[in-house]
């Protein structure tokens, strides 16, 4: 099987030259950088919203010549992706929608900027106010006129009733997908499961990537049901949090699985519970308030004090049954780096399962320390179940 | 003569004694953690502001059992201060009013939450919007209400305009310090100058300290008159520019008089501009929206894009004519990391002046290398001049 990292370079090429040709045909494409940013504003302009975050080792070096290396590797690739002249897509963007998430990432922004047209958001750090979903609501509106302004549409109410009714379609879609995981033994491993996600995530015309997302569901069930299982029951059952859920942390995902893991489960930006939380449009409200209340919602170690989080993956840990949790941050994440603490001491002290925390970047320069590692990890999970049967 | 990291520790002694006594007489302490706290809010409520933020090294290795050690050195050392039991005025503060200003602070700030009361105001990011304004000022309301309730007192309009005038008044005077070493030969060294100030910061009583600041001021402007001077006419005039301004930059501040330089100016949330900057009450506005006004143009590197501070290091580089410019940023502090690039684009290209980025933390550990990077900077300063006279 193809490593996630082949998947992501094979995936950008044959994406680019799709793209070019909706562009040919005089569609407009819109760069994400977050979760955060509210696509359904993009396909409300009936444009083509795109993930432009770098997720590989490759543009970093470019990057570092303005960049300090103490930025993570997140930051560094995605800048690294625009300048380097390295990737396929990147140019293809008409414009770029992000936000003040994390340090790394605003500041970035400001030098990303000179490479092409953004519309920064200032997103509210503590979403919990209402004074903060008004801020936020503003900011929701200002890029939905920059939005216009720089395709040079006009975006309908109807438009955005339309596009959220997609956008929730798809989240609905993928939730499903994710809890097909559910089962144990179960129809797919995390490596391929991740693989596939990936390929999937990119997508010129919103209804025909429904149907594909129906057609993997579809492919899952019909194993699910006929009870074709890609593991066994009895491998270590493993939940993901923190960062990389979907790209660039093939590395330990690769080694979870081939220490015997399975990846069962991923919380997170990419993961289940992002998918899980829909926009809940009242007939009464203004789409756009109804667009930026999901969004404030979105779980991220970014936010203070971020306590979804923990409420999500307890109810995840007992869901999926799960025998372990991986906690990755990138090196340097400052965000993910502190709330891990608290992480340790929910899933150690609180839900009592072992728990494992690693912070690498995309290079392969660790890999055989993660080995040992994970190695470790996976005997204690192992041991554990052991003592469990026996009393 | 001492050196700022012995006044620190020595300053810190005593004034805990003093302030034990206050509070011996019923007087409540409130800990601020950065320029964004408005202490106009605190000043109003009776009680006394005191500077929590660690500069020394003693309490990282504490605070590194808990954080990770990617985190900036202002972060783990006040974290460090708190939990590690070694500092004499923690202890004493009642409350502390902190924002969500750099992604380290605010996650710190949720560990911090368990050793003292706290609240957290949200600052927005990008500040230069009027929803960005709306915002702070439910943060500032929000803090007054939380500062009535935590010391059990009332906050009257005008014990506000009471307060903000003395606010105004000590700007006023710390921005006329500051001035003085706009002469040269100048009356003081950038050493003594910071451990004055240093020693000044703390103060019990408003009053008092404005009398003091005062008395600092009037000897100043003595040796002015009496054309005492503390360094030569051709010592090559040095802007301190991003972090460190007050306190813990100790290290490189002697390093740079010791290899002949005068540090004549400080741009950043300890320097100048920050005193220049003051409230601006009209008689017919709401206190709470002229503090939360002014509280909001602080410039700092957690904001985006911070323009101000490039107009400020450009119109202080003339005033003060400055010959070179030292940019300090701490170790893992993203935000003035990334910003530096813009930083050096404005000093070298465009103000055609020497330019030295530093980055450091509160160790001793790299002190020699930084010589010989401090010598280099003077030597490009000298041969730079020898070439202007002869020209």
């Amino acid at each position: 099987m193809a490593t996630v990292t082949e998947t992501i370079q094979e995936v950008h090429n044959d994406f680019a030259l799709t793209l070019e040709m909706a562009k040919d045909e005089g569609k407009k494409v819109v760069g994400c950088l977050c979760s955060y940013s509210p696509t359904e504003l993009i396909l409300a302009a009936g444009a083509i919203p795109v993930g432009l975050c770098g997720s590989t080792q490759e543009p970093i070096t470019k990057a570092e010549e303005i960049l300090s290396p103490d930025q993570c590797p997140k930051v560094k690739a995605t800048y690294g992706r625009a300048i380097a002249g390295t990737c396929p897509i990147f140019p293809l963007a008409d414009c770029v929608i992000a936000e003040t998430t994390c340090d790394g990432r605003k500041k970035m922004y400001e030098l990303l900027e000179r490479e092409v047209p953004m519309c920064v958001m200032d997103l509210p750090q503590k979403p919990d106010t209402s004074a903060a979903l008004d801020h936020w609501i503003e900011e929701v509106r200002k890029a939905k006129t920059y939005l216009e302004q720089q395709l040079g549409v006009t975006i309908t109410d109807d438009n955005l009733r339309e596009a959220i009714a997609k956008g929730n379609r798809r989240r609905k879609l993928i939730t499903n997908l994710y809890y097909c995981r559910i089962h144990n033994p179960g129809p797919i491993n995390g490596l391929e499961f991740i693989n596939t996600m990936t390929k999937l995530q990119y997508y010129i015309d919103i209804d025909n990537h429904l149907e594909t997302l129906e057609q993997f569901y579809s492919s899952l069930q019909e194993q699910i049901d006929k009870k074709v299982h890609a593991h066994s029951a009895n491998q270590p059952r493993i939940l993901w949090t923190g960062l990389g859920n979907s790209l660039g942390c093939s590395k330990v995902l690769e080694l979870v699985e081939e220490c015997g893991g399975v990846v069962v489960c991923q919380e997170g930006c990419g993961g289940v519970t992002r998918s899980e939380d829909q926009i809940i449009l009242m007939e009464d409200e203004d789409p756009i308030v109804s667009i930026a209340k999901r969004y404030l919602r979105v779980t991220c170690a970014c936010m203070t004090p971020n306590n979804q989080r923990f409420d999500d993956l307890t109810r995840l840990c007992d869901e999926f049954k799960i025998d372990g949790v991986i906690d990755l941050a990138w090196q340097f994440c400052q965000p993910f780096e502190i709330e891990s603490y608290r992480v340790k001491e929910l899933v150690k002290d609180t839900l009592d399962l072992p728990f494992l925390h690693i912070v690498t970047d995309y290079s392969q320069s660790d890999t055989e320390q993660l080995r040992i590692r994970v190695e470790g990890f996976m005997e204690q999970i192992a041991t554990r179940k052991r003592h469990d049967r026996r009393n």
